[in-house]
């Protein structure tokens, strides 16, 4: 009888099929770097026809396949074991079409998220799906894995940008669903069961995204706030009376004290005394009169003591350099970092803050903690910096944190997903009758678990 | 063995369960009020685990359940049989809280939408779901079948509103998930399974919807088109121009010649001689400047000639009275009217009518055919009128109407759901494998079938 290899190989053809010993590295593991292995096999088909033909293979020879985007996640998602196909869509990439009536991209899911965010811009769109990794990232793995980013309390989730889904099941059967109409109640709407499912229910190969309209004015300040309490305030009066808030990124002291006194750092832009930071950004559609209406809201707050101090960027490079302190690249120079991506209820995240704080530091009293996040979207990120450690404390800490998280009902994973390295904490986000019924839905897609095993469940 | 009923009663009290012949007529149907029926008997739970319990009992028995919430659907999704069990959420209502930093309400199934915006408005924030049936229907209802209705171009569907869900399973097991965050990829997003799926897979019984900022300006106009193409192009560009557009509501000629010489329309804001007519509206956050811009927007298209005629409401009276034309409540004054809600990709739809008018027409020379809706959002709607002819003429109409959907790759629900009366249809706008796919589905979360029979699928 022929292995499976020999198997797809007759069907597909070598050029599709690469053993394990010719490999590259970089199919090994995702960015995240843990426990890369090299795969059985990996094979990049260029058509939705050969990912139907490969599963349908692979499950009748009860093999397991983890599907590849651009393997750009944190979480070990898309990371093989030494008994698993790797299936690259790496191939079925390109657009299909734009529809400027419709206001819709069709993309292969192999597509890199740049270049479909170039391609909507040039037809004077906006594919408002965008992160860091937008050069690297495919749109495949960014629906699979739900992605958010930086637009989120604008625009919403990855999910949020899905018209339409093409998805292949565990036993090769296709699924074509590319929906283009923004209401559609014709039954169970499928697609949602796909997106965010890390690839464990069913292999992405096409979607429709909807595009929305350019933003045609930016306005960008940097803020300093006594208090939490008066950065939500700030937060929904922007909302209310701007419209169109498209950041709204808080830094607790800790964090802006470490990034704006760092070497790295160029420009600091407020004095490092204050407890609270935000960098509040406007995309409107009045290019002659936002960036009044920003300022003069900002101003009223200062004259109210609603905001400490601010400043409001007057060119580009000055927005730039605001996003700069955000990103923390600094942080990347430190030897040990661990990083969280975790969510809260808005208004319980400051007394999360102070609880993770005070835990980290009665267990390592020498830690650096640094919190921030996408404050709008309940989304706080944790940098924990221990010197005199090695990699082996990492659970110790994850520990500490993902208690805290479990003990205010929040979540383990905000937008970067389960994978593997979460996994054994999904239960402190997730009851029981939601795992079993996560279970449920596994064993009816994929009784056989071929399909990414090992990951999110 | 004692019956179902007489389990029901001795776990739940008498006080929750009312035998068949005891039932009020309201519960034997939907606003559709086709087919009615009296059911074996109505349950009227008080709490989630009184749910609970009566679909453990029901689950064991093989007894069918058909959910209700306030009964304002039209295709016949709640409306029972003669041996289902009807389980109204009426008593199940209440709004549990309002978290005014997460910006969420935590609504119980049975609340009417109404209440809801109404407690979301006096804490300063606006509830973004609302329809017609607003004072009737109940938000567990609303989120069984992804409601649609006034605001979706500027918010989305019902499902977007959501956050958490509970839902209690064909079994009997509550699964709670009552999350507030924008942000948590802590697992498969389970919710999404029992958004839109008509009760046919678990019944909702709490929620957490999220809130939006308020508007603070309103501006409204009615304009007048020489082609299809021009309301696109407008539509795209007050979106990008104005932001914040609420409705943009499309009437073709036909539609708005019959509403307009109506004897009971006190208002006619345009001549009747334009091809093409629409009714927008922008929510906007500054009121001091929306109105001008507004009218500066539709100034320049006139102009440019890109609108033949226009008229901007200057009062709220001027505003409602363009709504009354778009609402269009003198078509409820024909004798015989067959209604359609249907889904077209944007830059098709007059191509769709088009075919559709001329099968009508080519048929039933007599018809009057309507054609509007929120085209913004994708959505005609039709209203077919003939007289002469009794109601056995409806299978006909449907068939051509939904003969026309199917030839061009549309949806035969677009808001409305399937309930009984699209089901027939359902393979018109879903292929076998999309099909199959959601039997999988049902057959996975009630495989005994009890949970709203003969709906949808």
């Amino acid at each position: 009888m022929a292995t499976i290899l020999d198997q797809l190989t007759a069907a597909l053809g070598a050029d599709v099929i690469t053993p394990g010993d010719a490999v590259d590295r970089r199919y090994h593991c995702d960015w995240s770097a843990i426990d890369p292995a090299r795969p059985l096999a990996l094979i990049r088909p260029r058509t939705t026809e050969q990912v139907s033909t490969a599963l349908r293979l692979c499950h009748a020879a009860g093999q397991t396949v983890v599907p590849q985007g651009g393997l750009t996640g944190l979480a070990g998602g898309a990371t093989p074991r030494a008994d698993d196909i790797v299936l690259s869509l790496e191939r079925l990439a390109g657009i299909e079409e734009i529809d400027t009536s419709a206001a819709t991209i069709t993309v292969r899911a192999g597509t890199i998220l740049e270049s479909a965010q170039k391609a909507a811009d040039d037809a004077g769109f906006l594919l408002a799906l965008d992160l860091g990794a937008r050069g690297s990232c495919q749109i495949g793995g960014n629906l699979s894995t739900n992605a958010g980013g930086n637009r989120v309390i604008r625009y919403g989730m990855a999910r949020e940008q899905v018209l339409g889904l093409e998805v292949v099941l565990a036993d090769g059967t296709v699924v074509t669903s590319l929906n283009k109409m923004l209401k559609n109640n014709a039954g169970y709407d499928i697609k949602q069961v796909f997106l965010g499912a890390e690839g464990t229910l069913g292999i992405i190969t096409r979607a429709v995204l909807r595009l929305h309209a350019r933003p045609l004015s930016r306005a960008t300040a940097f803020c300093a706030f006594a208090d939490y309490a008066s950065v939500v305030t700030l937060l929904r009066q922007a909302q209310s009376e701007l419209g169109g808030i498209s950041a709204f990124e808080v830094m607790w002291h800790d964090f802006y004290d470490f990034i704006a006194n760092h070497p790295t750092t160029k420009q600091k832009p407020l004095p490092d005394r204050y407890p609270f930071y935000a960098l509040i950004e406007l995309s409107g559609s009045d290019p002659t009169a936002d960036q009044a209406r920003f300022e003069a809201l900002l101003g009223k707050a200062i004259a109210d003591g609603a905001i400490l101090d601010a400043v409001i960027a007057q060119s580009e490079q000055s927005a730039r350099d605001f996003w700069l302190i955000r990103e923390g690249h600094a942080i990347d120079t430190m030897p040990l970092v661990i990083n969280f991506d975790v969510s809260l209820p808005i208004g319980d995240i400051d007394r999360f803050v102070t609880r993770c704080r005070a835990d980290l530091q009665a267990r390592w009293p020498g830690s650096h903690n640094l919190f921030y996040g996408h404050i709008g979207d309940s989304n706080l990120h944790i940098s924990v910096m221990i010197a005199g450690e090695g990699p082996s404390v990492m659970h110790d800490i994850d520990a500490v944190v993902y208690e805290a998280v479990r003990a205010m009902a929040g979540s383990v994973s905000a937008e970067h997903g389960v994978g593997t390295l979460k996994r054994a904490y999904l239960g402190y986000s997730r009851s029981a009758p939601e795992l079993a019924l996560m279970r449920q839905l596994k064993q009816a897609l994929d009784p056989k678990g071929i399909l990414n095993p090992g990951k999110l469940l």
